[in-house]
């Protein structure tokens, strides 16, 4: 499926990864200012922040899957299959919103966390699609800035905001009992550990012992808790090349490989894309399953006051450096 | 530590992590057939298949981690600490190799794995260190050719020649121990899982579950597992760009990231680099941990009849290619 | 803590362990028909279902910790600490109940699982102490009939009502937090398992592999998983003694040994005693910590018209059977 | 399978279950001192130390699945399918004892695990059957004294003596690797643990999480490290009747209910019964499956020089202590 994290160093770090079995004909999009974004239920959103992210576009619409604004918010949306809820009825009192306008909207509108949940209050979202073809998402967010992560659930019982104290996502179950999960986990550690099991000598035959117990499988709450593992003992300096370099190493524990996580009978889930954005600079890298090296894309390197989206395919062929 | 696999395709591919608090200085190094191969305990070696791997190079002697031969064998050392055994007292009746020599020893006459288990059983591994600053490695061996894969361990007993039906090798334990422990997770599937818990309906709420027990920390057990079950998993096209790339994704699934594994109070261990092979074609891959382009040294595009090492440093810098 | 289970056979059975670190005097309590039962913001209950239970007989006030009535409805009380939450205010449009009145209150009035949900609606649980030196026990409930089994918490946000199709109960966390985690064990089986690790023969070395992943510890979530999976796949015959013995099997796989769980520096947490009843036939069956043999009072052998408890104090001291 | 365990408080404790799907009609069987002991290959061993254990009598001869001498020492011996080796050929050199005669020689031979290894340096274990109805039992062994407990196995290799510094047995695989399996669990502990998680807070949500990651399943590794970490753990009074309770909490920990480990379409193992020896006293303690109370044979009521074997039944009828 997928997972989301942050990372701070100098700088703040949001990204993802999306492992599905087929890709959506994704690419790097840049939704300029004043690039007009139609809404199915309110006027056109006419100036807003700029956005940055990885979309597919489809009638001239961004459908994001992930992207940031240039103040510097990131929303994320991953599968949660089965428990997202949106409404069919349109609200009198709340700003009705269909659900793929979801994370254009927040990214218009919220310059940060704070701003965004003062939206989320007053939206009703709907069970609207895009398209006949196109049937509506089943989606939980990350939504971030440098200093604050949560989680937002559109649900049966009505929406769901939690703070997102570990600043990582993925899918079901709900965000309550992932996090609850993570208690059974509390004595991991990056260090060597004691022998506390009783009198009788025991070894620590090998570094790294003391995370023993950690999940390795690629369930999504095995995921949550690798990933949220490796993201609060990640270290690295705190320039851009190693912070997006850790970030990297940080969602490649999660990385999904081919033939590991069979979705129909020869058909497998995979790492279409890893993410990683600059949330102060504006900029975003990636890498795809079959190119290893981080392509980028600087959202400060275009007119953002244009009116039309800027698009950038992504390099998914292996780019080798031959040394010889 | 370190962890080593191979993966077939059209081609055969080995390789390996290199995982490490500090780097030995490392770089790709290609002997050639006519470079003087000296020996503590033998004449040196004259005219051998050329060799091309991961080596420290020092007073002109290539200390290699691991390598491959013109012919297809591959041979890379992994720590094994505590259990390594050599011998001190020269052998009458075999041929005495100096630790260090192992590798060079065994890619420079043996053409695949059969032809290297009859050298090894001739050879007393002597305790030699290449240097008083240089004390002997504490390893084990995972040697292949594109049909067979063997784990050689020098130990208190002996010579332990062990077939490995993996193609897999991390560190402690033995390999008995690492290959009997796979045992405990042979009902790790790529599948969707069936209830069987009991009459009570519980949900499959997650793909992948079905590999769910599969360990996710660093130990060299735990890698063990988690490579083997990748590997043994993989799936990719059988063209060389796909291959390699399948072949990293399987390695990363045991990537070091900074943080996770504490050495000494604030000494981390991480992946160093990560190699790939393609034994038919002689050509290597690697990464390195803060450059994830994938760079290449082809064996082939250099003079192989030489009488002099030829040596390419590291790309160790990220490489990003800015789109725009 | 506690566990609680129940079990099916040609009778239906109740019953639970109770796990602290020392005992609250408890006995083998009887309450008859008439026998008056005060309330403290209601009038006494004078005629009601006959009860027999464990509890802890303070100021002639029977404090149960779980039973069962002469209708076959048990009703339990187990841990559920910083989560239970009771009111101060009195309710003016529901029954307030000091928390200590539920069990006799329920079991007093309730013949089977649907009244007592009838009942609960119409609860107002006050956070009343018994008295100065017995505060407020922190419980959930499990509440079971021979065809249904619910749980039931007062939380902060009111009264939760769960079905049981498992029929266990444990402790923290809340209950539906409890049910999910069980979907991560639900390839655990009392069968062999196949070898699906991948193209590798791997060995089943031992019988009871099928359940390798089964939690071993004494945590509340761990022995939830634990008993629900020995309860869901147990057999016995259906008489009364097959069946009783098969009960202290599965409870006894959630037993508490002296040393294993450490609550202060040298206080340990220990099985005090495990109870069964058969809910059909009015008898409680138990044992203690100390004493392994299964003791059993009847209430049927008693004159349940009366107006006075009845108390049997536990066999505590082991009783062996010397047989020379 | 079957579980052996040691334990030591004024006096020492020796003990194990044997789980099985159907009984061998065994007995408590106490074979005094001047009983003849005869012996496929030697002449019989007419004058012996006295043993007391669980046996099977055919033709007059006790074919003991464990017991003790009066000396004091212990010999269990263990299912270990596929791993036993025994020998077919006749030493010249060696004392020859069929493999049925091994735990009577032991014990009417050896005062504690010294004399015992002197005297099984010196054998030959032959593959001999009892009868052609009974054929070997694939066997290893824990041997023990109140200060020294030991695993002997005769595998293909040899005969293996391995210190067994837990004194605990299982099954397979063979010791070295059960004992070297522990190193996985050296962390836990009866203790509270602390966050090491990361920088999030993590609840310790129930008493009893410092041993989580313990096995609970029936694989005979599984049990190998529960009752290891149950028994290392466990404290109770020094008398009598609180060692004996003790040890029978800890030999529950590793039960076998019925319905969970299916050995063929619908036939199941269970523990068929658990037997605790005071190696101090010469009194044997056991329950049965369906037996919870515990009864008790002490060879000191019974003449001890005579020539003929004392059989107690096993009480298996559930003796229920009726309190009304």
């Amino acid at each position: 499926m997928c997972t989301a994290t942050t990372y701070k160093t100098k700088d703040f770090y949001f990204g993802r990864t999306l492992d599905y079995d087929f890709s959506y004909g994704e690419s790097v999009v840049i939704t300029p200012r004043s690039f007009l974004i139609p809404l199915r239920y309110s006027e056109a959103i006419k100036s807003h922040y700029a956005i940055i992210g990885m979309a597919t576009v489809i009638d001239g619409f961004p459908l994001y899957f992930e992207g940031i604004n240039d103040k510097g918010l990131g929303v994320a949306g991953l599968n949660f299959v089965h428990n997202a809820h949106y409404n069919h009825e349109k609200s009198s009192s709340k700003t009705n919103i269909a659900q793929f306008e979801f994370i254009p909207y927040i990214l218009s509108k919220a310059k940060n966390v704070e701003e965004a949940i003062e939206l989320i209050d007053n939206l009703n979202i709907m069970d609207t699609p895009f398209s006949s073809k196109l049937p509506c998402a089943e989606l939980h967010y990350l939504i971030a800035d440098s200093n604050r992560a949560i989680t937002v659930e559109f649900v049966k019982d009505g929406t769901r905001i939690y703070e997102n104290p570990v600043g990582v996502l993925t899918n079901n179950p709900p965000f309550d009992k992932q996090l609850f999960n993570l208690n059974n986990y509390r004595r991991l550690t990056h260090k060597d550990i004691p022998n506390t099991f009783g009198e009788v000598e025991l070894e620590q035959y090998s570094r790294g012992m003391g995370a023993m117990g950690l999940p390795g499988d690629l369930s999504s709450q095995s995921r949550f808790v690798r990933v949220a593992f490796v993201k609060l003992n990640s270290l690295s300096k705190d320039d851009e090349k190693s912070s997006v370099s850790q970030f990297f190493h940080i969602l490649n524990s999660v990385d999904q490989q081919r033939g590991c996580c069979e979705v129909k009978e020869g058909e497998f889930e995979i790492t279409l894309y890893t993410s990683c954005y600059n949330t102060n600079r504006g900029i975003m890298y990636y890498t795809t399953y079959d190119n290893h090296q981080i392509s980028s894309v600087d959202m400060h390197h275009e007119n953002l006051d244009s009116d039309e989206l800027v698009v950038y395919q992504l390099v998914r062929d292996e780019k080798i450096n031959y040394q010889n």
